[in-house]
Parts: structure tokens; C-alpha cells; sequence
């Protein structure tokens, strides 16, 4: 196959080269008017532009971003999601677990080193700022790329509302909860349509009249130009707040090369599933036909679909641009073929050249993922606790001793109803919150068990991709039904499980992990669905502690809650 | 006529007394669903009521309220509308001038002292949180209160938007601006209707059909329940973001009894103005027939009244409930019969008892208030400045001295353009931005002259009510057109001018005020149309900077900017 050639064994290298460059900006984060979908919106923009700037920066760099909040009453930060943070776990933007929030009017600087090439993305992480459009594509290359191609496309995926985020927070944390419904549109780049189809002459009589847009529509797509016969990298990355994705290129063969950051041993599809928080690199060879035109879709996966496909073009030099596609869209596969998409997942393993993952580990949490009512509040909980991110920032609280921050009772390890029926809804509904985090040593193996469960009512059990910062976990395997402890890991793939930050917990199944805590720092592990995490979908990971204390935090991190009046007395008599 | 009997000579006296007492309340502010006009909508919660809960102290009693923040990423603070704070300006809750907004999770403490009785009310002072519904009253009681009446009712007046305030924001601040429009509803205490009307039955065919509430209906009025032949007391506010109001008790004469927390020589009226920022006490005797029903009704005025009046009953307490009033509600006068407000404003005068004004004041600014254009974005200006807030509270940046926290040089205290013409749109419509003050020495008597003008295109100018923080003003009289220095001071009133803080700025005239600079703090002054205060229209008064160099503020005050880095930094090498 083409591809075989283009791919060499790799070798991870983190790099602090000589040549190391300095990328710097100041960001101005404000509301702004824009038509994403074709309807008028209000988007999250970062100097103007939704999405926001990309960052193209090589491994060893150093990126620095003055974030300045232009907003009028809100805090903001920003989460540089799949860069592991090595001795700046303040600079991970999570807003009450690593930093405080940047006031209004004030601006906070972000500065860290990228030390591992990779497809990346940032996002807002402060209430559901993500899904108001805080994010962009954080592209770190390898000053001796592997992959061989010709040339590179950035395809960022979102969801997209047309009601507020705080009318969506507000709705999400009610009582009865008032569920935000699916998404009205899906992005590529920031542009969807609602009101039209670009695809919509292949099927007259239907719902929607064929798009035409205006020079300059914010909704227009970016078209794909490409060359017959060469090969191109697509960089994929989801922020979706809610939705799982499917994307396929018509008359085209994906070859899967990366993901999270991380090589994969290539492998050849018709389409990808990707779900929030994910990132993919597929190299494509166009066909030979230099005046065609094919298109790229992205279909909603693991929910009803009621949205609608996302759709551009890739479209060959030569091909008129007033032409259309000769044939429909692909089409996306059926929503709920759950056992298509464990085969897609179970197709990445790792590149030749990635160390495996140490044999045993020395700690093992096993995490239910249920969903429950606190006071008749709908809440998403892990081991019957459902987050509730402090005032003051975990990282602060550690450094400085802060005991009476955060709830010092660990959440338990194990689910401790041994019975616990996830083909059911929970025999006991409620739940608790709290605010608890697991703490490890340095230098151990942790094994996570992410177990799933069915919600509260109805026979259902929701797709959660779960992310973790600071860190890259080995995948070690997938499961139906209940985990059997010292049965199951029997089934793990210790000789070539991938690397990944992201990883989906399938309905009524389990996805185990296991990591090395080699990070100093205090690490967000959540479920990256917008609206899970609002409602308490995360735990948190604190790492060597005792380094932790010892750290040098900038003041302007930690300028809130119990940290900010520490700081405020130190020194004082 | 019968209301002679009822008052005495006034006597201000500040009260401390020994059996002055604490209210304490712990408020929590979230947003929550509400039908404030029968329409659903969002609003913001004190404890989860709208309006916020009544206070209901006595002068000399202390009042503590902690303020729990539980929004998901906006800060809060809440001001005392017509509490003086003498000795506590950090309690005064206007964001950016005398504290850092409350972040989310996070309590603030408000202390402070109620010296002086009145009728006042509380609100949001942070972005428009006002407008979200962010108020409830303050009643101040005389230990010793001369007017006598038996019974009393509060009525707080407001508008309302189907709008949320976020979307508001970005309207008013987009280039080009987009106006918000008139509200959809006028609101007594926190209730209006919007698809319905009250008296649609006097209107067969009319737009709306007559209301049906059902029992708990948050946009069910609430019915004033009183004896025949009895005298109560009406304690009005308006904390309207726009519209000026007209009120009106069917039937019935209302005698004019205290502004703004000072009592006034009795007058009587059949209906008032008020403008937004401006409390009223009125004394109502009621008719003789104990089983009739009157309608309240407040209306629009100063702007095309497209919001339909806001209607409740006086209800004799024998008639049935099911009843109506027989006869329409009053007619509200003529939105634009500017003269007959200003015949109204200029009854205002002083009860006797009351210290006249110093006979002649140590400075003087004349303010010239329009309406401009700053690099395209619409402004409101003062002395062609458009207030920029900045994100370190005044009142802190003197307290440490930290100069670069807020433009230096003051504004000008004259419009420098001499022959500006204020009947014409301005001939260079661009201003400027800043954040410069005025300060004053304690001890010295100000003068302001406020100096309206025609907006940017038209023939148009608009109404402003200005109030002030920390300070009543006398009220020294009101003028058409271009206020003439060394002439117009000849026509003050300074025999029995009204002590108030809030005084209305009529079109194309000038309005005079008067105070005394006995008050060390930094004090707002501007105008109280919130998307005029938005758009930059106020200026600030710092009073007395050298006593403020050693005021204790709490450190919790000032936990935002260019202050809470150098309370970081106190004490440290």
C-alpha cells in the first residue's frame, strides 16, 4: 500500500533543541456576533476570530499567551489540551483546579514549553465556555517529522447551540434538570449550516434548500484544495461540547497515523469515529482525476442524530469552484452500531518504537460512572460522588496547606455497592457531592477501571469520552458489562495499547488505563462532554504532593479563594 | 386638608442610638427561572426570590449581609442605594470604584451603618446585572418617624427585557451599536404582564386578552389590601434600567412626602414621576366605600411608550376578590410633555427643619453630557470622556497609591469647547476614552452643573437621571438650553432646596446640584439608565485622598488587579 512507505518506525523523543523558538501573543477573549451555522450567534471569540488563532509551533518550543479578558463580568481561562504541562502544572488552565479564573479586565499569562510533537486544540475550561466557542488548534511539529506527505489540512470539530451557554448552565443545574437537547448545527472550522444543505439538490423535496452564500459568510465552508495524486495529512481534532463524530471523505481511503499526539501503527479506513476530546491525524492520497470534487462529512454517532451532517469539499486544483460534488455525501453509519465503533477503537494500537507500558501497576481505582439526583438535582457522579469544583484551585490549596479548601476525605477507589446492576437504573438514586481528590506518590503505576452504567431512567447507558491533563495513559483494553477485578486484566493489551490523553467508555462497558505519575502537579481527569462535566462528571489527580510544595507558582495564578488570602498575610506578623 | 395633621416639622438626625441593633442575612445570588411577566424568563435570585428579599431596619441599626456568590463564572456586588456608607465606602458595592466583584464560590461581607432614615432600595452594580433583576428594598425606619399613617405598602418599579443582559452587553458595546430597544414589561415588585392585560375588558378587540392567573403566578400582582377612610404610605422605588415612569392611584390624590430618603414640604399630586435611581413617599388617604377597587398604574414617560402600562389594585378589604375595578385605569400623560415633569420636579422643595444649602460652593464642574462616537463604537460622554472602569478599584489604587492603576490627569471641569451647540448634533462626534477622577479636598462645597445636549443624529435629547454615591445633593434648580456661568447661579434655589441623590437631567436643559465633600471615600456619580452607565456615562469623586491613604479596608475589598498584587506583596523583601 502507498502509505507503507511514507511511515517509518518511531521513536518518541521529547525535545529541548538548541533551536527552540519563542511563540508569543496576547489574546483578547470577548463576546462577538457571528453566523457559524448561517444563523447569528454570539461566539466566544479570541481577537476577533472564531475559531480562535491556530498555534503552530514546534516540539521544544516555548509558547507564551497573554490571555486578556475582555468580557464584561465573567472569568475566563484557557486549557492547552494534550500538552502535559512538565513543570507548569499552573499553566494547564483548569479554572478552580490549577488556576484561578482571569478577572475581567485583567490579563493572565500562560507560559509553558511544548514538548512533544503532536495534533493538539485549546479550549475554555471555566463553566461551559467551550461550547460558547473558546477554542482553536494547537499544531506542534516534529522538527524531524516521520510521516511523509505533501501537504496538511486543520479540520477542528464543534457543536453548536443556539441557546446561550448560560441559559444552558442555568438549564443543566435546574431542578427538575431541563436537558439542553442535541445540537442544532456541526462545525468544521467554525462554519455549519442550519437553514441549508450544500448537499440538498441531490434530494429534492427535502427539508432544507441548497446553501448559497455571499463572499466572506462566516458560514461558508473552507474548501479543501488539493492536488491529484498527492498525500496530505488531515489534523482532526473534536471540541464538541456533546457530540460523538463520525467523518468520512468520499471516493477516499483514511490512513490512521496519529492520535492524542501519539504515532499509531497505520491502518487504512473508510471513515473515523472521533469523539470530544480526541485528536487524529489521517494521511489521504487524492485520486488522480485533477477535476474532481468529493465531499467530507461529519455525522453525529452514539445519539439520535438530529442534527445534521457537517459537509465541505475537497476539492481538486483544477475542479471549477462553481461546480458541485457529482455524487451525496457519504452517509454516516447507523447512530447506534456501537460494535462499529469498538472495532475502530480497537484498531489503534501503537506505533513500532513506543516503550510498552510498565506489567503491573501499584494502584487501581475503579470508577462507576452513574448518573443520580442530589435533592432531586440531576447530577453525573463517580463512586456516588459527583464533583464540585472549590472556590479556591487544588494546585494553590496544596502548595500552600490549605486544608479546609477541599474536602480531604479521598472519594472511594472502588464502588462500594459490590452488587451495583449497571443494566439498570440505579436502585438507589442519590447521590452525593464533594469536592475529594485521589492523591498518589510520584514514580507509580495506576491502573484506571472507567466502568459504565445505565442513567437514571429507561434502558440506556451514554458514550463518555474521558480526558485526562497533564498526562498520556496507555489504553490497555475495552469490556462489556461489569469489570471482573483479577479476571479482566487478564484481557489487557500490555504489548502495543496506544497512548492517548482521551479515550471513550463504551455504554455498558468498561475502558481501562494505566499511567505513570511522573507529573508533579494536580490533574483534571473528567468526562469531556460539556454538560457531564457541568453536572460533576470528573475526579482529580494529585501528584507528588510533597513537590507540589515545594513549587513555584506564579501569585497571579492563585489570586482567588483561600489561596488569595494566604497570599495576602504571608509575611505578615 | 387632611394630611396637615399628619406632619410635623422635620429634624435630620443622624441616629446611632444605644438600642440600635444588627440585621444579619446571609444572601445567596444565582440565576433562576422566573415568569416575571408571564413570560418565562431568566432572572438573578437573591435566596431564590425575585425581587431580592425587603431589609427592614431602623437608622442607627448596623446592617451585615454575606453575600454568597453561586453563579457559575460572573462576579457579583451588590450597592446600597441611598446609604450614605460614611466610614464603610468599601461596602458601597459598585464594582471597579470601590471593590473587586465577588468571583463565584466566593462570600463578601457588606457592614455597614443605616445613619439616616428613608426609603431605599439595593442592586446589582457590575455589568447589568441590575438589569437582570439584581434589587429588592431597603426600608430605613425613623425610631421616631413624624409622619404618622396606618399602614404602609413598598412598591418596587421595574423594566424588563425578554433579552438576557449578556446579549444585551454585546448589543450596546458592538460597533455598529445595536440598541436594545424598550422593555417588554414594566414591573411592580418584580411583576408585570406581558401577553395579557389587566383591563383589557375596558378594550373589547384590543391587542390582549384579559389576564387569568392562577394561584402563585409570579406575574400575578399583588393586590393592596386597605381600609376605607385610612392614611397609608406608598414607599416607591424605581430601579428601572431605562424607562422613566409616571405612577397613578385611581381616585385618589397622593401627597408627596420624602425623596430619596429626605422628607420634603408636603405637596399633592394625582399622579408622579420617577425616574430610575429615585425613591417617593407618598401619603394616600383612602375613599370612603369600603367594598371599591382602584386601579395603581405606572406608565412610561420621556420615551414612545411601546411597554404597556403596569397595572395592580388598591382593593378595599370588602370587596370580593373576584371583582374588578369599574372604570379604566389612568391615563398616562403624555410621554413627551417634558413640561409637566419638570412642573413636578420643580415642587420638590425641603420640609422645614431641614440646614440650607452653604451659600456658596469652592468649585464648580459643568458636566456636558452626549452622546458620541469612540473609533465607530457609540459612547456616552462627560466633558467628551467616556468612563472606562478600571479593573482595580479606585478606592483601593488610592488607599496604596498605585498610580498606574487609572488615568492620572482629570477630566476636564468645563465642556472646552466653548461654543458647543448643545441643540444640534455634536459637530466632531468622536470622544474619548479614560478612567481619570475628580478629587476634592474634605470640608470644601462642590457644584455641578449638568449640561444636556442633542444625541448623535436627529432631533433628540434624551433623559438622564444622575445619582450619586455616597452623598445626598441639594438640588439648587433646573434650566432649558445652554447653562450661562456667572448668570444662571443667580436663579438657584437656595432657600429650601430638596436633599437628594439621584436628580433628573431634562432634554436640551441643565440641572444644578450642590454638595459638601464630607464623606472620605471614592463615590460614584452617573447616570442611572443602565445602558447609558454601559456605554460610559458617569464620572467619579474622590473625596478626602489623603484620609483615604489610611482607611482600614478589608483585604477581601480589593482581591482584584493592581491591589491584590500589592497585598500579595506587603511585607515581603
Amino acid at each position: 500500500m502507498w502509505w507503507l512507505l511514507l511511515l517509518i518506525t518511531v521513536v518518541v523523543v521529547a525535545f529541548h533543541s538548541a533551536s527552540a523558538s519563542v511563540i508569543e501573543s496576547t489574546w483578547e477573549v470577548e463576546y462577538k456576533y457571528w453566523w457559524p451555522d448561517c444563523k447569528e450567534g454570539i461566539v466566544m471569540a479570541i481577537n476577533g476570530q472564531f475559531p480562535g488563532p491556530t498555534i503552530d509551533a514546534v516540539a521544544g518550543d516555548t509558547v507564551i499567551i497573554h490571555v486578556v479578558n475582555k468580557l464584561s463580568t465573567e472569568g475566563v481561562v484557557i486549557h492547552w489540551h494534550g500538552i502535559r504541562q512538565n513543570g507548569s502544572p499552573w499553566a494547564d488552565g483548569a479554572a478552580g483546579v490549577t488556576q484561578c479564573p482571569i478577572n475581567p479586565g485583567e490579563t493572565f499569562t500562560y507560559k509553558f514549553i511544548v514538548d512533544k510533537a503532536g495534533t493538539h486544540f485549546y479550549h475554555g475550561h471555566y463553566g461551559m465556555q467551550r461550547s460558547a466557542g473558546l477554542y482553536g488548534m494547537l499544531i506542534v511539529r516534529s522538527p524531524k517529522e516521520r510521516l511523509r506527505y505533501d501537504g496538511e489540512f486543520n479540520l477542528l470539530l464543534s457543536d453548536w447551540w443556539h441557546q446561550s451557554i448560560h441559559a444552558q448552565e442555568l438549564a443543566l443545574s435546574s431542578r427538575p434538570m431541563r436537558w439542553i437537547g442535541e445540537p442544532q448545527s456541526l462545525l468544521i472550522n467554525g462554519r455549519g449550516q442550519f437553514n441549508c444543505s450544500q448537499a440538498a439538490y441531490f434530494n429534492k423535496g427535502g427539508e432544507k434548500d441548497v446553501c448559497t452564500f455571499k463572499e466572506n459568510d462566516q458560514c461558508a465552508p473552507h474548501t479543501l484544495r488539493v492536488e491529484p495524486k498527492r498525500v496530505y495529512r488531515l489534523r482532526i481534532a473534536s471540541t464538541t461540547a456533546l457530540a460523538s463524530l463520525n467523518l468520512a471523505v468520499q471516493g477516499h481511503q483514511l490512513v490512521v497515523v496519529e492520535a492524542d499526539g501519539n504515532y499509531v501503527a497505520p491502518f487504512t479506513v473508510n471513515d473515523i469515529d472521533i469523539y470530544s476530546g480526541e485528536t487524529y491525524s489521517l494521511l489521504l492520497k487524492t485520486n488522480a482525476l485533477p477535476s474532481k470534487k468529493y465531499w467530507i462529512s461529519v455525522g453525529v454517532r452514539g445519539r439520535e442524530p438530529i442534527t445534521p451532517q457537517a459537509l465541505t469539499v475537497l476539492n481538486c486544483v483544477n475542479a471549477t469552484t462553481d461546480s458541485r460534488p457529482s455524487h451525496p455525501p457519504p452517509v454516516t453509519p447507523t447512530w447506534n452500531d456501537t460494535e462499529r465503533s469498538k472495532s475502530f477503537s480497537k484498531k489503534i494500537v501503537a506505533a513500532k518504537g513506543y516503550p510498552k507500558p510498565p506489567e503491573k501497576s501499584h494502584d487501581q481505582l475503579i470508577l462507576l460512572n452513574t448518573q443520580n439526583l442530589y435533592e432531586d438535582y440531576t447530577k453525573w457522579s463517580i463512586n456516588n460522588v459527583s464533583l464540585t469544583v472549590p472556590a479556591t484551585p487544588y494546585l494553590g490549596s496544596i502548595r500552600y496547606g490549605l486544608t479546609s479548601a477541599y474536602d480531604l476525605k479521598s472519594p472511594a477507589k472502588k464502588f462500594t455497592v459490590d452488587n451495583y446492576d449497571i443494566m439498570k437504573p440505579p436502585a438507589n438514586p442519590n447521590t452525593t457531592k464533594g469536592s475529594g481528590i485521589y492523591s498518589f506518590p510520584l514514580g507509580i503505576v495506576v491502573d484506571v477501571v472507567l466502568q459504565n452504567a445505565n442513567v437514571l431512567k429507561g434502558v440506556v447507558s451514554e458514550i463518555h469520552p474521558w480526558h485526562i491533563h497533564g498526562h498520556d495513559f496507555w489504553v490497555l483494553g475495552y469490556g462489556d458489562g461489569k469489570f471482573k477485578p483479577g479476571v479482566d486484566e487478564k484481557t489487557y493489551n500490555l504489548k502495543n495499547p496506544p497512548l492517548r490523553n482521551t479515550v471513550v467508555l463504551y455504554p455498558y462497558g468498561w475502558t481501562a488505563l494505566r499511567f505513570v505519575t511522573d507529573n508533579p502537579g494536580v490533574w483534571f481527569f473528567h468526562c469531556h462532554i460539556e454538560p457531564h462535566l457541568h453536572m460533576g462528571m470528573g475526579v482529580v489527580f494529585a501528584e507528588g504532593v510533597d513537590r507540589i510544595g515545594k513549587m513555584e507558582i506564579p501569585d497571579e495564578a492563585l489570586g482567588c479563594g483561600l489561596t488569595r488570602k494566604w497570599l495576602m498575610n504571608r509575611g505578615r506578623p
